[in-house]
């Protein structure tokens, strides 16, 4: 466990001490867990709110922050964005653990591997013939990678992962364990009562920095490509299908399902169990609500909600009255009963 | 195949024999399957009102049933609750299959195992260093097991599950194939126009006579742990985020999503494809419906529907209305027409 | 790569030139992608419409239609389903990679294998004790395949599937990587707090020419059998729960959930993400939208949408109306206002 001091911190993050520099610490933990001699932060206004109720003996804060009046309580790294900064210093105490190196002989490699410096291959591991691995790539147990994929630098492939035949994947891509990149995407032509299946003869190319969640599945393009570019993230249990492009850092929370040939844009979120239908066109900076259900191609920034998916703060307005419909239908049925009498009257 | 009287079955149930307690029952089958040899059972009241139909020879059923007149045609076990009679029943006739012992010359064992007595490890298993593994353990083929797992007595861990490192496993835990246990929650913070990834130091704690189904996943703690209490039951394909707490004996049903830091209650039902926004708190004995989005804290023993969730009473109201809207906006427009003719005499 | 004229692509896909019987087709591929060597298809108006943007030098068409002035860019095959006969064309340019054989010396075989011949079996798959497998039979690397199990000809099994013992699976099925047949149904039986899990003693039966996708779960019957009949395809992160069947040829899209006991018919389509609640019986050739819940049984030929579902023309009337929900409710108070004025009038 190193130990260091606050003004070395404050070094690191580009902040500044208010109170001792000299105070050393030795871990970092969350605003509920720390203790004295570790360091947290406080990111947002409720946190700074309650900031005594913290035990760790320092905090790093917003810069533009007035410390209350018992503030001498603790000693503050005054920062631009506490969480970022809290993220690096997170780095020194909790370094990633220093990855296994070198190729299991329980693993199969095939034929005319070209591989890079310092990879790690695991147990059980099965790699195909014309594999392209970079630099400092780990790939852990059981996962299978398919013939002349290609892999860049720094990736990592956890557990039972399933790569098929020449899939693309740039550098410092995670997998996480379980998912399912480049099967075929679900495509038939009906033949009298039975489907024949159309062969899928494209790849899946993940470009550098995306990150693939658990048990996620990503299906190879019918020709062409399956595209996830730079910086996209994926939760777990998500579902991409064939020819689908997934623009750069975009974000897919769990369980959501993008259906075939869907364009996504830079940026997007797609909240939890969202789906979009086939062949749509999501724009830049979409939000798209949790369990909407998109099946129009939406423009870029707008916010969609609901099933199916309209505008997000005409989604609001419809759902405070949608507990009142059993009260309008009563007082529609009110009004229809006094305009009879009305019309008799005025009769 | 043992073959046993149905004295002897109704000893061992609790219950009580109406007919001829020394028949011999030679197995056990559902209603519609059961033969003259078998046991069957008759649970409610719309299996008993069609009793004469199965071709079981003796059917257990409620104690405080009255037969029907021609009930003589079969023999009866008398009991509280006839389905768990039959479970117990099931035991003799379907006893599980003896489990297979020893370690498999094929599996990977790490450093420094600390295993019990009768366990079982498959082929291709993988097993990290320092693990810590009960009693009559059964870690089936080509699972892995990370560093420093501790697991409990009488577990079953189903083959191509993958936990990770630390995660910790209390006894008669049943873990079903593809399941994830320990996988990164999904938590990025903004750096420009990218994302930076938060480091899950934390931890997944499964407690004592959880099961967990086919291809779920389970994300580890930022700090502390995800903590899956005793008794817990998920179906498959559920995916269970960072920091979540699922209180005991809780019910999480197939395709099921809950956010990150959400807290469950005890005895909790979430029906199949509900999804739990993030850090809200569901109450004990709390039922959430099919479908539903829940997007609000929910008190102990409300019944939530509906996307966005709303009192499952209210939803039901709301229902009923939805189909007549069409006819609701037809009727609103004629009364707008008859006021303006109203309005018009009446000037 | 062949070389082959068009004239014999006319002949093998029972179609007839328009234009240079005698031109070499090198290729096939997609509309936007073709180059002038290859072939590709227009199957339908849009694609029709804008012909002359393909830059392939051989377009399969419809028998009926009539081209337009500038036809003589392309030569054409006239064909009555261009999409099934484009099919047809891709196994000539594409041909299945000529499977693997043999089987590897680092897979695990039970006791008494009974397999056809010309199968493929990867490194670190694990075969159980008496599996039968036909000829042709292909099981990739890290599958595991349980005691008992029964497969066809011509099966395709993907790496990291598991198969539960005794499941029987037909010819010329696909399974897709990462899935999970034959998991125990999610059945508990309360037995004060907790539950008693009920064994699943039946199988899960799956016929002749049916997909099934990444990451699919399809749990084991409790007795009997969970039946996915002939030319099913389902769609990756499917669940099927314990004792459901479903008939000949129908679709599963992506994430589809299927709950305990349903019988689903022939030809059914279900769109990604619906839900079918337990215990209901789903007719022919029905159509269930997406994310649809279903909650009552569905007649043949019926179409669903919604949550609940309604029938799909209701549930289109309903949507277009939920949006107008802020001014009908604005109307309502108007004219409420209006009658009280009337009334006052009146008095």
């Amino acid at each position: 466990m190193p130990e260091i001091s606050l003004a070395a911190i404050a070094e690191l993050v580009g902040g500044e001490v208010k109170g001792k520099g000299e105070r050393k610490i030795l871990g970092a933990a969350s605003f509920e867990n720390a203790a004295e001699s570790d360091i947290t932060y406080a990111g947002n206004a409720a946190f700074l709110k309650q900031i005594h109720e913290t035990r760790a003996g320092a905090v790093i804060v917003p810069r533009n922050w007035s410390a209350p009046a018992d503030s001498e309580k603790y000693d503050y790294v005054l920062v631009d964005n506490p969480q970022l900064a809290f993220l690096k210093v997170l780095e020194i105490f909790c370094p990633s653990a220093k990855p296994e190196c070198g190729i299991s002989p329980n693993a199969c490699i095939g034929k005319n591997p070209q591989f890079g410096k310092d990879i790690f291959i695991a147990h059980f591991a099965v790699i195909g013939n014309n594999v392209r691995i970079g630099d400092r790539v780990r790939i852990h147990a059981n996962t299978v990678i398919g013939d002349n994929v290609v892999i860049g630098d720094d990736v990592l492939i956890d557990p039972n992962v399933t790569i098929f035949e020449r899939c693309l994947i740039g550098s410092r891509v995670i997998i996480h364990a379980g998912a399912v990149i480049g099967s075929d995407g679900f495509g038939f032509v009906p033949d009298g009562e039975a489907y024949r299946k159309i062969p899928h003869v494209g790849i899946v190319q993940i470009d550098d920095d995306v990150e693939i969640g658990a048990n996620v599945t990503v299906d190879r393009a019918t020709f062409g490509k399956t595209h996830i570019c730079r910086g996209v993230k994926t939760d777990n249990l998500v579902h991409i299908a064939h020819n689908v492009t997934v623009g750069e850092n975009s974000i897919l929370v769990a369980q959501v399902g993008i259906s075939g040939s869907v364009t996504i844009g830079k940026h997007a979120v797609l909240a939890g169990q969202a789906g979009i239908a086939g062949h749509l066109s999501i724009g830049d900076n979409v939000t798209v609500g949790p369990q909407a259900g998109v099946v129009k191609s939406i423009a870029d920034g707008e916010v969609i909600s609901g099933s199916p998916g309209i505008p997000h703060k005409l989604w609001l307005r419809v759902q405070r009255i949608i507990p009142m419909l059993p009260e309008m239908k009563k007082k529609l049925a009110e009004l229809e009963k006094k305009i009879a009498e009305l019309t008799k009257t005025a009769e």
